[in-house]
């Protein structure tokens, strides 16, 4: 299987990367390294990739953007780094990915914790998150072609937590490795319009 | 109880007039009518809204556009139709009112029953409703004051059938008297961060 993995650099897609590579090929992308470089936010930079690549079996997207601030203080730019990286980054690679899927072909894109449990700073990144989880849910019934899309949506990384874990107490962790699993599990099962959530006891 | 309506010319907006007027002072806002004009895509529209009305104890939003069509030829356009309408424009309202709600007032939105349940041409339409509704279960934690914040999600309007009936095919729909009961709820009761789902047994 021909798998596209965007944020491949990350802590989460070189967990992916590391989990795919042996059964499979692996095509890692960045904004800046990897074998192409993507910016999700721009949908020529999409395009563009797409064209050097050619036809894949999976898309992963384990990257995407958002803006954390008090609700009070958040700025309509705030907003927009969220609406155009982690919501309309996502759609936009499902719109022009899914032509260069192979028939029965998967996307799986990343949501996160937040949409369903809030934290201080949390509301764009909650809002944004519920948006591309119920995105998932509906675009499931359109995608041609049997093809599948997936979102998961991780509770904060333990790779993480000596950035992030201060925004996320008493949450539980998840190791990047296990996180790793439920993109497998969208790639190579067989559910689809599903939010797999990375977390469970918070 | 001072309670302004935005949208109140509409299908839902008149009956939420209805219904809260007898008791209660209703200010009435439209696009381009009422008492006062708010367009709530604009933030200028919205601040100067409320310059002029001053201080109210509940803000109702029954209006916000989304764009409708087939996923594979949604355009950006369309999309931020809905990201300027629907989400950011209740966003921006509940931003900038809640500054000129008095203590303990509510702030009712409006979502719909297509962010649970798909139809044809829905998937915009379906992220952006997800949006709001996560957007309000997170922003109810962090509003000062004791304001409280509710979202309205309706299956189609009975009165609304001749037009919609045919994207909702099978659906009960809900006569928008029996809507007006939802803002009613959120907003002389205790409840917030809650999506009141106008529907049921779909």
């Amino acid at each position: 299987m021909k798998i596209l993995v965007i944020g491949a650099s990350g802590t989460i897609g070189s967990r992916i990367v590391n989990a795919l590579s042996a059964a499979h090929e692996v095509i890692t992308a960045n904004y800046q390294s990897g074998e192409v470089q993507i910016d999700i936010s721009n949908i020529e930079s999409i395009t563009s990739a797409f064209e050097t690549i050619g036809k894949v079996d999976a898309i992963i997207c384990a990257t995407g953007n958002v803006a954390f601030n008090a609700f009070s203080e958040l700025t309509r730019d705030e907003w927009d780094m969220g609406i155009n990286s982690r919501l309309m980054g996502q759609v936009n690679l499902t719109q022009i990915g899914s032509q260069y899927l192979n028939d029965g072909g998967s996307i799986t894109l990343t949501s996160g914790i937040i949409a369903d449990y809030a934290i201080a700073y949390g509301t764009s990144a909650a809002t944004l998150n519920g948006a591309i989880e119920h995105f998932v849910k509906a675009v499931a019934l359109e995608l041609p072609r049997n093809i599948r899309i997936n979102v998961v949506s991780p509770t904060v990384v333990t790779e993480s937590l000596s950035v992030y874990g201060d925004y996320f107490p008493g949450f539980n962790s998840i190791n990047a490795e296990e996180l790793a699993k439920y993109y497998v599990r969208s790639v190579l099962g067989v559910e689809t319009g599903q939010t797999l959530k990375a977390f469970a006891g918070n």
